[in-house]
């Protein structure tokens, strides 16, 4: 079961890294792509050295915490910010590059949704988004039969394909009849395209280091569980890889950059992918298992994206726990996810697809650089540990000597790749992701900083310091009110139930009218506070009422003012646009002033009792006339006003 | 000085109603040009009846209130509510339609910018979201140059293309050599033809009614100033519509709907605006005088969006003031003004110009049906008004009796035009228009309905029935602790001063660490109030919460609860994000409690202190060791904890 979970970001690579690899070779024309077996090799090469590398890893590390941690704890802060920094772009780019492909490989199988490519994909994207807030994890069995699918109905195509040529009936593909025509090259620049392919192929080792950021999920043994999956995974990759690359060279599948140059395709009609072409050749374009496989593919891809959901939130949550981001990346929401972390992802992607209008070939510039970042310094972070148990520990000698060779080697690779996809990439795009890396890391040392400057303030340094001032000043309780209604009635109860030094209830007038009318009332309403009314020239309240407060501390001596604000609670969040803001940004004013404190006294509405009410303890007693309900003798007279707004009697 | 600030509008709409005008007859073939001086004579005619109609207005009605005010008073509440739908509406509108305008005049002149036509518009709406947030009155002298300008310098090209006219030397434009092949239309097809352009030409209308809203702003005699300035600014828009009219067709402009049907036009070059067809047949298009034109006519449509700047925020005020619109548009913002209003405006016109790709054409479609609606309830109203004057008073016979012809007769017409532009323009995308305006009526007689429910909740409805109860329960004080902390410390300190009968900490256990650390620092510190500490099986915080305070209350009897919740005051907006809305989200469950009010005891962080620092009062006392504050002695212990966040010594 933990192949299908954590396999198909790193399968379903599969679907455009031989694609990629062959259109880079055919740029220079069609006798390139003799050199793809060569490159492709490279490619599967690499493939087992990361592979090893990170069954060591999984091994040392099993916490989950992958190269972030390998890299924080042997390498430093910056390292592992580093590393955070290029895994959380990746993330990103997985959800672009992933929708992307998968919505070429529909578009491939249903040419009539090309012009909604855009539309597509941004769809895609808010459907992950809405599935991994309402928590998916239930469903994650059904996550299981795409990957199978997919690992068995491509397998089926490579082994029907081979076989086909193997009996002198090699399958042909429509686009075998085009040409490139060759382009005059100097040495250098066919290095440099033969690096580019390569670089484009290494895109199928995205998704690998996904296995050791969830060694805690796995059945114990953990270790050995997960380092079995590693090399499973591991070896479907380079058989889905290798044979797919191979069936497209026997078919004569031309992939191009610019489909324009291929000389005989009509390029006004989308180019269907590498997967499609092959599996049209192999099984027909109109067959059943053609569009299993297309179907399949994009289901993989899909998957693939939505690991990066999991992936994403996660790490921002072991960043925020760190100090790294902010904490609401720890909160989990309603459905116990990080929903936090997903909206970000999800907003970043759809911002990405739409700046490159979810152009597959664009968007693999960026990929992949990440990637390589954590891989290279995650194995530097291994060699440094084997290195430090070496000179540490006495026993298990063996084991970390040979970890160091496994680990420097994969290292050796990694950074040279990390090199030649710089060269390769840089100009073509990635240039952005060199940008985004140093900015993000940057800016969470920022974070950390921050936090621990205010960690720093508001510590209590000095035992026996504080308690000594405690209740030794004066205290005085500000009834707010602005007409005589029951909310504010509700708040001259409470205030007065508080057994404060002072109570008094302010107006700040601002039409004549109401002013009156307010003093009426109050006198007739025999209100058991004295009402203080002040003007307001500008017709502003803040200004008027921290005036007053200053004032009344300068007259009485420091004393702790207790604000009281009758505070509307709602049943519908759209309610919420209907009620003032007044109360909140005089709240987030008066705060400002010197002793203040603000109390907010709730005051339910009709509709959020009838929403809110079954949550709340019911209460005794019958409706007694004019269809207001008794007060409760249990809860005394303080709670009545409050209890006309409650669920009894509606 | 009244001119220039209420006609941009009105005087404005001259810059793009002739060539809609044209455009849509040359829709038939270059000979249905001949029909166009009768469209624009009858455009002319309406222009000025309605001009007739609103001084009528202007005398009745000079509050400022305008069609809704009218349609609300004489014709009721639903009236008035379409009325006010209605103007909404078409301000989104004028701002969508001037700036499209707007820009495709500057890119007639700078044809180069034509890429950016989307970006252009967005950008002028935000720059004018951003002057009108900031408060443009002051620049309003500014405003004068730019109408002056346009009135001074398309005038000058109507007498200069006409005295070439009658010497001979007639201006050609590089337009009149394209023709457009005639269709074969029924007559039927004909006559909706010439009723579209008729419409299309309408739009010269818009605008017309600003100054019925402005009649407050003028200086006295201010009804008499506002009909001057209504018959000057109704004079000098016919002078430039008839004019511009007839030059385009001495000119032989051709303006075509699509512009590939214009044989001989190279139409993958954007058509040049009329008004610069016509500006480079009279002066040349290379001439100062081509681009001081064009340069003109850009400010003026810019200032005709930013009029309704000022008047989408003002109406949005009134329907507040009324009960029809959140309350939050009643609400001036710092620079004293209605802010939020200005940004929706520009919300929604930004979203259309991107909806219709700033495509002028067809934003015209969807234009002028809203002010002919408030156009056509308007005059309806006065024409009730004028009856009732006539039915009850008895002076003023003879005032009352024009009143009621001009008005029965602008009633009339714009009936009729409200009718034909229905018509011609529903199934061109104005059905967007008549759904838009019922759903927004709908949703403010909700509004309306939902306040009056809540007025009438809140209501104290009978005198003496509330205060027997003030002050009789018991009363607590909860102090919510996670780790103790200046912040703490100072809720405590607030807690104590507010002599409750009973103050206690509550911690709620999620990590055993944190909660021996606490236990160990509360003994350590002597503090002056017990420590309670709750289980949270689930590492939730509001749940345990909740539960403790039913069971205190049902150990206790009911009981004021209060809950002491530390705040942090930041100093940048950014800092918000980096601290935990744990806080909000706790005290929005709590609100939800029986008896509970939450008490936010503001703790100033650094930040904080260095911008607001200034605003509270200086404190006396120098530093002492270790970079705290001393306390100062006037301000009394309590404000000890609060000052070490305060402006002094940092």
């Amino acid at each position: 079961m933990a192949l299908p979970i954590f396999a198909s970001d790193a399968l379903s690579s599969v679907a455009y890294a031989p694609q990629e690899l062959l259109m880079i070779l055919l740029i220079g024309g069609t006798a390139f792509l003799a050199l793809s077996p060569w490159v492709a090799g490279a490619v599967v090469l690499l493939l087992i050295v990361v592979v090893l590398s990170y069954r060591q890893l999984v091994k040392a590390y099993p916490s989950g915490g992958g190269d972030y941690e390998v890299a924080r704890t042997n390498l430093g802060e910056t390292a592992g910010v580093v590393v955070a920094s290029a895994l959380l772009v990746d993330y990103i780019l997985t959800v672009a590059v992933s929708v992307a492909s998968g919505v070429d490989n529909i578009i491939s199988a249903l040419p009539e949704l090309a012009p909604w490519r855009v539309e597509l994909a941004v769809g895609f994207v808010l459907l992950l988004i809405v599935m991994n807030l309402r928590g998916v994890r239930e469903a994650s069995r059904a996550f299981a039969f795409p990957t199978y699918l997919f690992i068995g109905s491509v397998g089926l195509m490579i082994v029907t394909g081979l076989v086909r040529w193997a009996l002198g009936d090699a399958p042909t593909a429509a686009s075998a009849a085009y040409d490139v025509q060759a382009v005059d090259l100097s040495q250098a620049a066919i290095v440099l395209l033969v690096l580019r392919a390569f670089s484009s192929g290494c895109s199928a080792l995205t998704g690998v280091e996904a296995v050791s950021n969830g060694v805690p999920a796995f059945r114990a043994p953990k270790i050995r569980n997960a380092q079995l999956t590693l090399t499973a995974m591991g070896g479907i990759a380079i058989v889905l890889f290798a044979g797919l690359t191979l069936l497209a060279l026997v078919a004569g599948v031309r992939y191009a950059e610019e489909p324009c140059r291929l000389v005989g395709f009509d390029c006004s009609q989308p180019q269907p992918s590498l997967m499609a072409q092959v599996a049209a050749a192999t099984f027909g374009g109109g067959s059943i298992l053609f569009f299993v496989i297309q179907a399949a593919t994009a289901c993989v891809l899909l998957l693939a994206a939505n690991t990066a959901f999991n992936g994403f939130p996660l790490l921002g949550a072991v960043l925020a726990r760190d100090g790294y981001a902010p904490k609401s990346l720890n909160t989990r929401g309603d459905r116990l996810v990080y929903s936090n972390g997903m909206i970000i992802l999800g907003a970043a992607a759809i911002v990405v697809l739409v700046v490159y209008r979810a152009n597959l070939t664009t968007l693999i510039q960026l990929y992949i650089i990440g990637v390589f970042v954590s891989f290279s310094l995650g194995q530097l972070g291994m060699v440094r540990h084997w290195r430090d148990v070496l000179r540490t520990r006495g026993g298990r000698r063996h084991e970390a000597r040979s970890g160091l060779v496994i680990n420097a080697l994969g290292a050796c690779f990694t950074v040279l790749v990390l090199v030649i996809v710089t060269i390769t990439k840089f100009t073509h795009g990635a240039w952005l992701v060199f940008l985004a890396i140093p900015v993000l890391s940057v800016l969470m040392i920022g974070i950390r900083r921050y936090y621990r400057d205010v960690e720093h303030e508001i510590a209590i340094d000095d035992p026996g310091d504080e308690q000594v001032h405690y209740g030794a000043a004066g205290d005085v309780a500000i009834v707010l009110v602005n007409r005589l209604q029951k909310p504010v009635a509700k708040a001259i109860d409470y205030a007065l139930a508080a057994n404060h030094d002072t109570t008094l209830a302010l107006h700040v007038a601002v039409t004549k009218d109401e002013t009156d009318l307010l003093a009426e009332q109050w006198r007739e309403h025999r209100m058991p506070v004295p009402l203080t009314i002040v003007e307001s020239p500008y017709r502003t309240y803040a200004g008027p009422i921290t005036a007053f407060v200053r004032g009344y501390r300068e007259r009485h001596g420091a004393s702790v003012v207790t604000v009281y604000l009758p505070q509307y609670i709602v049943g519908h969040w759209w309610e919420n646009l209907l009620h003032n803001r007044r109360a909140r940004r005089l709240s987030q004013q008066l705060m400002l002033v010197h002793g203040v404190s603000i109390t907010l006294v709730p005051w339910l509405l009709d509709s959020s009792a009838l929403i809110y009410g079954r949550r709340s303890r019911p209460l005794p007693g019958a409706d007694r006339g004019g269809g207001r309900p008794a007060p409760s003798a249990s809860f005394g007279l303080v709670d009545h006003v409050s209890d006309t707004a409650g669920p009894a009697g509606r």
